[in-house]
């Protein structure tokens, strides 16, 4: 019996010791069921490849290739599709969940996610910046960076202009995957490894990092920071800021709830719940101090912002004649009246 | 008597129906008049062109071009240039200034717009959103989104890299016209249908929606959201923000005036006048209390931005002591001293 | 005896009027002694060149290259690499750090910073905006602005994709050089000229100019204006702001010590010694009036912000119960208190 956590057929770039160092999965699946894996396994054992009982990846020739796509297996197709490719076909078998071991599974767990296959936190990822190598992204495809020079060398004499698009462990999730629709009007500012949901669109300042991004309908000119993720109908605006806990966030992961609006180069340090407003320009990191007010204006008490955090229904603002961090109850109704009165 | 909105002869990009789905005009033409547009339908008749009386596009054929090759019309040499062309030539004529109605008629409204030939706000561009077909933009052309998967795999297959560059239904302006006199450090912040007045610099922070821009020598460090327009010697700080109205601002168009400076980091959500600057790191929303001060430092009275949108002269800062956004006059002689002291 | 400031030997492209607009070194060297001097001015004196005194550039035709293939100097390797090229293959002789002459030896000094083999603001770049054109670079590399538009035709015609990347007179560092130890998300925020250290990562939202960067290991998420550099360990968060010099900032060169940290979309117009904050959302200005505290948070006095500039262990926050921008030790034992109660 094989049920898998995800399978993937890919095509991968491979480095100058032949290993990969690079990888994408046209069609991967996940939560594979008994039987498809029983189907899987088969295939790939009569094409050669023994799946074995760990997480696992290996390149494919073009015999088990043929054998693949001459099997009644869902993965015949993209194995036609495949053969005679001038980048390495392989495979990866994930029986489970576990930290990635491999360039190959690192890709392939990324892209669970830009897939919308695996939401973000949904994934076991420890480790994966160190199995991921730092990578030139050049018009031709990645390249090792101690490779680079003499490709840039090469590319010159012959006429070609070598564009080195960026030097990183995660590529663009675009040159991976579109998910169904969105709009990212720079793709350069978008990891492979970013959910991004239906309805979302990602302007020109946007920019969401991976096992991060927004659930639903957004329209996002902030930054997404690794880990955070936005709920549906909530807005980023231009060059507004979560913080994140790879540098300078501390160890709280930030989520921002539905409907929420981040406003023009505000930012957060902490989160927030439901029909949040912070206004343009204000930053609020977890030790500001916030005088909370009742919907007369009055002064409830003075919070640490932390203490509000992933509440509902705030609006936080800097009173500009004060000069004071301010937060009232965004609507009436909600439940920043009992956050605003507790403890009184 | 033939007189013309406008008219241009394109290279089109053609889907997978056979629609148009993207078009490039080399040489647009404006306000034609009725002796040159008679010349225009003319040759287009003699091509087997139906110019009509409404709004048109059309495709045209090898024998459609080699007709206008050979007219003794000023389209004659663009049309020349045009034969044998991988992309599918095309002819665009509006008989007025109706609303977009086709792909190819909203990018030759876009494009006017970044000739320089209509100035933002000039030309009607209503439904432009719903005319414009989100596209895969890629280093091989533009591709329809449900086209891009099996691009992808033979792309890989091939050994080539095809890099998706961005997701929208708007491309960058310089794939279509570079205006004169202007630097543009990082195109991708640039959207077809920008206005970039000659001697403006677009630094890599900088950014300019569509049908919005600069009418004269600027330095764009900031972004210049759809349908802000910045006067002559106005310069926007790195990552300064302009309110737009599509998103978040509202419904009033802002615009900023001559000789301004929006500092870093700062933002407005009114319109600035001539002369005026809004310091570094300072957030001036239509919302936002604003302490007016005269010459002597004394406060005359406090009024909401919005009030003050559109004036000259304000020099706006948040007061490092107290934290209240105050103005002044920037320069002694000038009107804000009006503004100060009306209703005193 | 032929002592040189520098020599290189590169790869150009060259106009519509023959001249060279653009050019690459793959291996430039800095600070050659007499004796390595002779080896090459001989080498390039046998193959037809005559290095003078003043500093020159000039085109190598395949005599002249052929010949220095066959020399024993340590540029053999480039040159016979250089053989058959479709870029024009070129020497520069830069006998002293006179202010650069012309493309060549503009290009040969920015890419000599970003070598890392001199530092910002350790060489005359004097005039250095006249001597580099405004060029368009496109996929297909430099183009002048006047010969794009038929590229573009000719380009769309033959069904390729001609995108232009940028508008400016300085290109991207990676297109020249990845140097040792870095990871650059987006390259075309860095521009040539940029010094990037070994163990900085800068992120999507980072930017470097020319004539500034990282001594060393930093995170840098926000925007290093022209001239500023940035000392080993210091981070600067998402969207930071530091000014420069060439628009904005005045005159002062800005300077950033070691282990700082510029909160996300703060920003300075001050110079910050070692072990300095500045909160997440502040900006610093030269004007901005600074409350400084003492270890009990009292009030010791009031000062403008560049009194501040350059000093150490300094912690800027913008109190948010009052507004007031204030300035405390960042760490108890160090230099801060000295400030804090000179002229007490």
């Amino acid at each position: 019996m094989s049920s898998m956590y995800a399978f993937a057929l890919g095509l991968a770039t491979v480095g100058q010791n032949g290993e990969v160092i690079e990888a994408w999965y046209p069609e991967p699946s996940v939560d594979i069921d008994a039987k498809s894996g029983d189907v899987i396994v088969s295939a790939l054992a009569a094409a050669g490849v023994d799946c074995g009982n760990a997480n696992t990846s290996c390149k494919l020739d073009a015999a088990a290739l043929t054998s693949l796509a001459a099997s009644n297996c869902s993965l015949a197709a993209t194995a036609r599709a495949m053969q005679g490719s001038k980048r390495q076909p392989i495979a990866v078998i994930l029986h489970n969940d576990s930290k990635p071991g491999s360039v190959a599974e690192a890709y392939l767990k990324l892209q669970l996610i830009s897939h919308r296959l695996k939401r973000p936190h949904e994934q076991n990822l420890d480790g994966i910046f160190a199995c991921l190598p730092n990578l030139a992204w050049t018009s031709e495809g990645p390249v090792e960076i101690d490779a680079l020079p003499a490709r840039q060398l090469e590319a010159r004499a012959e006429g070609r202009w070598l564009k080195v698009n960026s030097v990183d462990k995660f590529p663009p999730m675009t040159d991976y995957v579109v998910p169904d629709g969105v709009r990212i009007a720079h793709t350069a500012r978008v990891r492979l490894g970013a959910y991004i949901g239906a309805g979302t669109t990602i302007m020109h300042e946007g920019f969401v990092n991976f096992n991060a991004g927004t659930l639903g309908t957004s329209m996002v000119e902030g930054r997404i920071s690794a880990g955070v993720v936005v709920g549906e109908g909530s807005d980023l605006g231009g060059g507004s800021s979560t913080m994140g806990t790879l540098s300078g966030g501390g160890n709280v992961v930030i989520a921002v709830g539905e409907n929420c609006l981040l406003g023009a180069n505000a930012g957060v340090g902490i989160g927030l719940g439901d029909r949040c407003i912070v206004e343009a320009g204000l930053y609020v990191t977890a030790g500001t101090k916030v005088a909370l007010l009742d919907d007369a204006g009055q002064l409830v008490r003075e919070v640490k912002a932390r203490e509000l955090s992933g509440q509902s229904d705030l609006l936080f603002r800097r009173n500009s004649s004060t000069g004071a961090v301010e937060c009232k109850t965004n609507r009436s109704k909600v439940a920043l009246n009992e956050a605003l009165h507790a403890n009184n």
